[in-house]
């Protein structure tokens, strides 16, 4: 029972350290470092080197440090062993506060009110109350679900969207391209929780910003990306905020990541951004799911059902 | 029939205009401009001029314009006629939008985010889970149990302080003087929706901040009033904030409103100010629901009692 530790990104550091110390009686191998492949019978990875899993002749199972597999799809060495999805027990919870707190800042005029505020200005604007207001949810999985779920409660209309139909209650839900236009139609703030495919890369680009019109108190379309970075093209967000048919954006996720620090998206007055920290992990809570996760594979009970990926849906 | 519109601090205008638009049958008389006492039936106030109510001999009820009634028993004269609190629908709704907001601004930290964004910077920062912080509630009435129910909703663990004993779910529940201090010992953030009573009146001064201590991921205590602007000492807040004893303060109410231009909290770093809005009403569904108010009233139906103040208690 060899675990190899494969993380590209982050430094790896704190993840062996935490390997070794809550688990001593498992060895801890850094990709970093010389090893042994044949050793290596479970590999806890972020965006590892593309063919690398390929190299490990005795690989029984892949843990994925997070909820994106798209890096691990683009290797076309992937090997074919189980791949399980290590989420933050709190993961759905995290992503909700940030969601729910960002669709509220666009609703309640934060950005006009810290303008009133910088220039000690006491003043009155518009502003409808929530059932007044259309969020439209990209992506109707946990995380979708949960957030449409405190969203509704505070009394946003709720639309929802997703590649297959779906039925929840209290969500008018739409699907597929087909279903697109009528979505966008009625929703004034759009939250984007889709996973990354060959379907939905460069979805947030020119052709729907183009079909997507709202008038409200806004100023117009707020988009809200915490799904993956590749959802979202950059240069054609930027093109809408300028026209005028974007009104403003939060953006946790971007093609790059650090996002270079020349992006225009910084300094923009319009975008909120934060640095893909929307439903940041617990590597402690992480660290103890991949170690009873490496144990309960080794014991032949195979990895729980909810946490295996898909790899015929790509997610 | 005749409705004595008597408004001070806004502009009578907009709601002389609308009661006469909605309701052409009634008489709307302008409290600022010469009438005959004699003819007035009921009234609609806020703030109205001590002694006018009395000065009124046929007044069978009145409408307050917002839910505080504290100016309407500064009055010495008040005359012994019902008095109705008139609210939107959607006040709850909305003060809930404004208090779940700004505990989770405070919680995920924007105001440091928003300071890493305009230095292009992508840094990590430790967040906990809401699961791992404490809000607790001042002031368990309607807005205060609604708020509470949604920040359980997204894991916040939740405490609550009334004047007298209350039990809620999900809630653990303190009350009075003596269970100020274990309350204040569990709370992260200080949420406080309490009317304003001779009880309540510079509440949240010195002497609460030196009780405070809390360590947390905020920097320490957290403070958010919405309830009214005389349950706090601003200069004691201020002085908090400067020893650090309160990490920072989402503030909707003030001592003097508008809130003076000189005064220091605008400019203040740690202070989020927004002007008396968080439960901003509909004017003209107010204006709906005192129409009908009045109709009721003279058909010898009585007011709802849903609205109606009780005097004994103040609020």
């Amino acid at each position: 029972m060899t675990l190899l530790v494969a993380i590209r990104g982050w430094t790896p550091d704190a993840w062996i350290e935490r390997f070794r110390r809550l688990a001593p009686d498992l060895a801890v191998l850094d990709a970093r470092e010389p090893y042994d492949p044949a050793e290596v019978t479970h590999a806890a990875v972020w965006k590892p080197e593309p063919g690398l899993l390929a190299s490990l002749p005795n690989l029984r199972a892949i843990f994925n440090l997070g909820a994106g597999v798209d890096a691990l799809f683009a290797d076309p060495n992937l090997p074919e062993v189980p791949i399980a999805r290590i989420v933050d027990p709190n993961l759905t919870a995290r992503m909700t506060e940030w969601v729910v707190m960002n669709v509220l800042m666009h609703h309640r005029q934060v950005a006009a009110r810290a303008d009133d505020q910088r220039r000690a200005h006491w003043g009155s604007r518009p502003q409808p109350a929530a059932q007044d207001v259309s969020v439209g949810m990209m992506g109707l999985g946990v995380l979708g679900r949960d957030a449409a779920e405190v969203l509704a409660r505070l009394g946003f209309r709720m639309t929802g969207w997703s590649r297959t139909p779906r039925e929840i209650d209290g969500v008018e839900c739409f699907a597929g391209d087909f279903g697109l236009g009528p979505f966008l139609e009625r929703t004034d703030i759009l939250v984007v929780l889709l996973p990354l495919t060959p379907d939905t890369r460069g979805i947030l680009g020119r052709d729907l910003f183009a079909r997507w019109r709202r008038e409200n108190h806004m100023g117009g379309p707020v988009l809200i990306n915490a799904g993956r970075g590749g959802l979202q093209v950059e240069a054609d967000i930027l093109e809408a905020l300028e026209a005028g048919t974007l009104a403003a954006a939060s953006l946790d996720v971007f093609e790059t990541e650090p996002l270079p620090a020349t992006s225009p998206l910084w300094s923009h007055p319009k975008v909120i951004i934060t640095p893909h920290c929307a439903a940041d992990s617990d590597a402690e809570a992480l660290a103890r799911v991949i170690i009873d996760g490496v144990r309960r594979e080794s014991a032949g009970e195979g990895l729980a059902p909810e946490v295996l990926v898909d790899r015929q849906a790509g997610y």
